[in-house]
């Protein structure tokens, strides 16, 4: 094994001290960058991107190469688990991810079970070992998966809404089949985080994109609960080194107390939250990861570095801040925009930390 | 003037007492309606039908021949403003409202006025005085407008955005020319809700259905200052009782408590915070109206009847609450469940009013 040679993101999300604020960018390996677009031409499509271990290897290691970056974080996509379990994934011009047989009736989740790590999904297993050996102990690797309700909505709905009807249909006419719908995700995304940390993935973190769309008892109810569930679930050493945890509820700023609770090592936070307000909420419990308003980096360099004094300042002094957007870089901002944003965290932040 | 039959929805509004919870829905004249979409066919299309008193009046009152409603709303569409202002709105198939004319730089925001509601605007104000006519006092009539920031939003994107790209940028790089918009909007708005005051409506309510995107400080900076300065703004008095000001900032919560120190009387709030927690951050300073889940209306009568109790038994005993969804009814929702919406209402609430 390796030494690695930069543990910042590791340290700083488990509240241990660092000399600077590390910092990734949610989507990192994206759209923004002319050679990601390149590797996915050569793909072909975006699952076919995800799916060649080669070159999901090649686009997570593209912005390490531009930018001084203290994490790298798998390509894949939170819809990976859903397609192994047989729905049918396919990506419409435009419209985003849909579902040819989406689930809508108990007897459809009885059909499901946890898809097998090195089995259907080994192509993701496969992309983690080879962008382990390409990273060569630079900066750790994290892995991902989508929350089991955020994997729900998706699945319920077959295709993008913006009304709910079928998956809140679902939660308030037979909450039953939800339950048990979010039970065989929750055991699969157990086993899919282990496979990934297994696989070489030196931290996790779980996406709950739609958890934000929930009244604060369904939230507590459909989500969080199977969150805590597979934090329980998860195996939290790997190669002699605790393995953090993150959780990231877009637009839960109002929940991180609950979500404090779960034994996460480090809460995600979008820019609608200050992290002064969220370190009082969490009560020091977790690190926090965010929160610069990815549409900043629209804004000029000088503008840019202004605003990341400011999430910077609003967390304040001591240990376990991460530094990250508060949401995916978008496909629109200059590369060098994101780049001012980097050096802003390393010319600035080491006032900040012991 | 005719006399107001049922006045519950403005005495709640200012925190009066009420023997039952007032009752409407916000977007109650739309698509989920046959009789609605039957009266926009013969319209032709969407502006068409607000341009028109007669069948704006009609698409008005159609919801209140179906259901025991307690207030009517003006139909008509928030961005009655900026195309009044020259900004040339169109509605593309499927994909909602654009301008042909975006406000890009500091020249385009130089070039525009406030519209005068008795000139660009008469039509609105038609429809206002032709629906108090065809009310004859059944229940109050609320008008509305788009907030500065959210009007703000339309004209500066052009279209819709999922990423916000040219008003954030414009925020972050050039916040003098986004000030200089959103004044002349809260200028424009004062005007054209006096106008609507004018010609009869009896309350007015500020939808800012994008003040939810913004970090904490822009929220402040660039949506609720210029709200304030609408309500400071407004004639608060007509036909010898106060016009109640309603606000409601879509994904808020977390600024319920500075909403209330702008001097409205009520706030809207939706689903995603407790009343509960709504009324201890507000601290009996407004009266709440909300807000039950849209998509409670897709489930069975029975569940809507639960979940209309918790919504009651959330904001608990006294007097200050309007019931009403945490947003826009959907279109897909069927109609008898929208009437089992309001029979929970006038069933369950007396026990909660003095």
């Amino acid at each position: 094994m390796v030494e690695l040679k930069n543990d910042l993101y590791l340290r700083a999300a488990l509240k241990q001290e660092t000399p600077r604020t590390p910092v990734w960018m949610m989507r990192q390996a994206g759209r923004y960058l002319p050679e990601y677009r390149a590797t996915r031409a050569q793909a072909g499509d975006f699952m076919s991107l995800c799916k060649n271990p080669e070159l999901a290897c090649e686009v997570t290691m593209q912005p390490l190469r531009r930018f001084p970056l203290d994490a790298a974080i798998l390509f894949s996509d939170i819809l990976t688990v859903p397609d192994a379990m047989g729905l049918g994934l396919y990506f419409t011009q435009g419209e985003g991810p849909a579902f040819q047989r989406p689930i809508r009736s108990a007897a459809d989740v009885a059909r499901l079970g946890p898809p097998d790590p090195e089995g259907e999904l080994r192509y993701v297993m496969d992309a983690v070992r080879t962008i382990r050996r390409e990273l060569a102990g630079q900066v750790p690797l994290i892995g991902f998966s989508g929350s089991p309700w955020t994997l729900a909505t998706y699945m319920v709905e077959g295709a993008g809404s913006k009304t709910y009807s079928h998956i809140k249909g679902m939660l308030y006419d037979a909450p039953e089949t939800l339950h048990a719908l979010l039970d065989v995700l929750a055991r699969s995304v157990i086993a899919y985080l282990n496979g990934q940390i297994a696989a070489g993935a030196q931290a996790v973190m779980i996406f709950d994109t739609w958890g934000g769309v929930l009244s604060p008892a369904c939230y507590r109810e459909f989500s969080l609960r199977y969150m805590q569930q597979i934090v329980a679930g998860l195996n939290r050493a790997a190669e002699g080194r605790r393995v953090p945890v993150t959780l990231f509820t877009k637009n839960g700023g109002a929940w991180l107390d609950a979500m404090a609770e779960t034994g996460a090592d480090c809460l995600g936070v979008d820019w609608t939250t200050d992290l002064a307000r969220a370190r009082e909420l969490t009560g020091g419990r977790v690190a926090l990861q965010g929160n610069l308003d990815p549409a900043v980096l629209y804004a000029r360099p000088e503008r840019i570095r202004e605003e990341v004094a400011k999430v910077l300042a609003s967390f304040g002094q001591g240990p376990g801040h991460v530094m990250n957007l508060g949401h995916g870089i978008t496909p629109d901002v200059p590369p060098e925009h994101a780049g001012a944003f980097i050096a802003a965290v390393h010319e600035l932040s080491p006032s900040y930390r012991c």
